[in-house]
């Protein structure tokens, strides 16, 4: 059920983009969970490693600090049957495709697709397995329990931070070095708004990415956070409540703001909630989920001004708002509301998140900024007048329709 | 895999509707299932509760008869785990979103997204627990086994009577209340067609739905009816045998009325098969199956037929017909034809039809009549003119398309 | 969630195919499904059989030759409960409508919707359930590893042939049958591009049967290759694996022939892959995954060419190259990389394939062939002009929207 997930994001995405860039949108989500995919069961596998196996560790303070595993290359050796390393793998090659379809979102309409697959290779290669070795395959993150007495060390059941944060920080980095759409800015600095072409995409995905989200935040937390199987109709609840508080948030927020309720941003307020649930869905009470959600719809949809009207970033599906700040907001209430939070525990998951600020957004920005010196990532200007499809593709998404040209914008 | 049953209905719903009114209708389902999900955990568990439990009853002839259940607000103090509550209160934040969706389907175009919500709030948070605690809550429907010896009581395993009946009767409710679309029917009486939008979103969503109910009527007939886990294969077989006849019949149907097959009623077909098949999927033989879809099949094309032309309600998905009337005809397929009806199953399957309609419909009737005296239900003729998309949302949901407008009628 | 495998092709083709048949598409992929579920439960079943199970068998140098099984019609007496018996026929009432919508795609634009069901009808009714039986109903083919010692007799855990290859021979069968789409070929000979109307309805596809692949190739390693429940996590890397290294190969060989990555023949390089990973998916290593999976995607680009320019074969959606060869590369790999081929597993899968084309091939073109004599297959000339949903259902999938004629394709 977890591709699901990334069915739904690549429908948000596209939903979200113009309609000249629809085809291209879809080839390169199918394209980043392909190559994530590959990369991951090639290496990326090997430097995540699984909690308890051996790997390389520094020692500080007299203690070992686990930072890399040591597992085989092409997943080759490993027992598979029904073995947490098994499920692990298998939960992983998902995880790791969905964390590589957020950053799409941020580059529509003028990434490259060799590069997208590029950075893809850098980030389900090396990127993803070193942050969440560090959470989940028994690194430093998850040690700051026992080698420190940090709660039970940095939690994050279902991946707020794993896949959510480590995909919007690198969407984040990629508004940076790919620069905003023409036309988004005026030489004033106001942006335009550039709507989606099909909202009924947008919606379809939010409700895919459900059902995606459910079976990733359950098999998580089971695998990740010693969640029992019992526990997974509350995951399954938990990550439906903080979705649909989220979502109506987001709706009652633009409906009060702009007098009208805002379709994409409801959309983005339920995935936002659905990244929120991850970290902590299987900890918290009904009610609580309710409250971390109403939170994160409230949260993005000031976040997705904020960006644009104060940080002149543009970031047409939002995911600097829903998966880096959403899922930030889901790290830290693991601490804040959780029921299994004992002392300490707001300590470890800020140590946490003062990594992913401090050391994960730096190393995916200087990747992808190393990657654009060698490959330009952005398409050439003629490529974004034309369209990605006709200029990348060759061929439109939708050759029968009449599409309107940028004059539709005016209106 | 529930949810894909709300995202079907939602793709039924969308695609059935005018291409102006899209964006609002997808919007809608999404807030349906999360404000439905919302007031439902806030509630509606409360007053729907789980068989055995503790709740209020009425002493009639010397019997008591269970009303509705006391248990706590927030889904509070509940043991969630893999017990029978925890399944019983995830499966129903989804049924009670999918009875949530059925009226939208006969309000397309027209309703508002903010009655749309709060006609929810009642149907999730009152009439929706209130007849489930009757009937799956152990209330005074599946007493009549018990207290009077009809059978097994009043047997509905999949939500035919409680998520289709209920939601269907309320969609008839919205259509009175509201009134039909401007220009359904000319100032003779005569209806017109306004064909659905898009006839690919439409059978997806059929598609969709199949998926989301074979996992609901499981997942129903173990809770509420007592099938044993064996059973699953059976239910879904017939689950999708009786969505296969009726699509057939109803292709059949209209292929010999009109010359030529109709892809809307054929994809009404299948989802009233679906609605058929809920109540006794788990206890018919696969032939059985097939002739109760067949029948729905042919029920749902004469009903709809009926429905227009004798009534002159405007129902643009057809959700009366399907949901209303292809699950009274379920729940009466149970005493009819399934091998588990001992005597006296007639009687209590009637019993069950005859509340649905003398104290369901006039319930929800009177609940959607006062809230559109307090908070007028329709939109303003304006809207109806410019969509409900650009007069609610602002935008609509293919801006780079060229989109007809209601000239493409007269042809 | 296998049916998730169908919704996913049923998108395929529609993208693919004209946006004047897309509704003609979809109806006749649900009826497909329908009619293939009915049939399959009324008599295919009958036909088919199960391992063990008593049958028809032919005496040939001393030793029995399953060559019909005799189980009841109407799935009569069988016991539904968790036995294999009922898992087998839950995935056949699937899997049979899986095989029928293969040769949707080739016939697509011009293939009347009667015929299409009745077609279906020969194929569930018969043609499946015959070769099914000797796979995996302990036929024949299943024997020649007991009576010959040709390894583990013909081995197809998720059925890259009985499935796909049945469905692909058919859909050769239809393109021979049906004649090219009038526009395909000049007076030359040379082949138009004739676009499909949506490629994110394509990707769409991949994507939902992605998950339904996974679906169908664990239950059927379980069911009829004897794999024990821990492979499932395996089968599943393997299956995601072989699509990924698929896809990304045709998307690499199309780059490399035609400047751009052609996003119709990516997506073919997925599901390729998907139907590649069919038979063998339980008994690969990772590596060796990605190995059949980069073959199926170079081989389904090369053969669509060579299809194409070679032998004048119009299949608009490409089945052939991509259910035909790709299956039976499938069936190879089986054989040549799987960890499980004891000595004589080559020859027993020669021995298979042969049977596919000298027999399956030969007997459902004369089916098909038979089926046209009586009851014309192809639409007449004017329905083919005007679109087949028009001409067919009375209406058009998208009437709101300006859809183009055919003067876009002179561009």
């Amino acid at each position: 059920m977890v591709p699901l997930a990334g069915a739904g994001l690549a429908l948000v995405n596209t939903g979200l983009g113009r309609a000249r860039s629809a085809a291209h949108s879809m080839v390169a989500a199918l394209c980043v969970m392909a190559v994530a995919a590959l990369v991951y069961a090639i290496v990326g596998f090997a430097w995540q490693g699984i909690a308890g196996h051996p790997g390389h560790a520094l020692v500080v303070a007299g203690k070992a600090w686990g930072w890399i595993a040591a597992e085989p290359f092409f997943l080759r050796g490993l027992r598979l049957g029904l073995s947490p390393t098994a499920l692990v793998i298998l939960l992983q090659v998902f995880g790791v495709g969905l964390a590589g379809l957020v950053p799409l979102s941020s580059g529509a309409d003028r990434w490259r697709l060799g590069a997208i697959c590029a950075s893809t290779v850098l980030l389900a290669g090396f990127t993803y397995p070193l942050f969440a070795h560090w959470v989940w395959g028994g690194g430093w993150l998850a040690q700051l329990g026992a080698n420190c007495g940090l709660g039970r060390g940095f939690v994050d059941g279902g991946g707020s931070s794993t896949i959510q944060v480590v995909g919007g920080l690198t969407a984040l980095s990629m508004t940076w070095i790919l620069g905003p759409r023409r036309g988004k800015f005026s030489a004033e600095g106001m942006p335009a708004a550039l709507p989606g072409h099909n909202a009924v995409l947008v919606l379809l995905g939010c409700m895919l990415a459900w059902m995606g989200w459910m079976a990733l935040n359950s098999a998580g937390a089971m695998l990740f956070a010693g969640a029992e199987t019992g526990r997974v109709p509350l995951i399954a609840v938990n990550t439906t409540l903080c979705a649909a508080a989220s979502a109506v948030a987001a709706a009652v927020v633009t409906r009060v703001r702009f007098e009208r309720p805002d379709a994409s941003l409801t959309a983005n307020g339920w995935v936002a909630g659905l990244v929120a649930s991850s970290a902590a869905a299987a900890f918290l009470k009904p009610a609580a989920a309710m409250i971390v959600g109403g939170v994160a719809g409230i949260l993005v949809v000031t976040a997705a001004d904020f960006l644009e009207f104060q940080l002149a970033i543009d970031d047409p599906g939002g995911a600097v708002s829903v998966h880096a700040l959403g899922g930030l907001w889901g790290v830290l209430a693991v601490a804040s509301l959780a029921d299994a939070g004992p002392h300490g525990q707001w300590l470890a998951q800020l140590v946490g998140i003062a990594t992913l600020l401090g050391c994960v957004l730096p190393l995916t920005y200087t990747l992808n900024w190393g990657l654009d010196r060698m490959y330009r990532q952005r398409v050439e200007r003629e490529g974004e007048a034309q369209g990605m499809d006709l200029f990348e593709l060759g061929a439109g998404a939708y050759p029968e329709f009449d599409i309107r040209g940028d004059e539709f914008l005016q209106k």
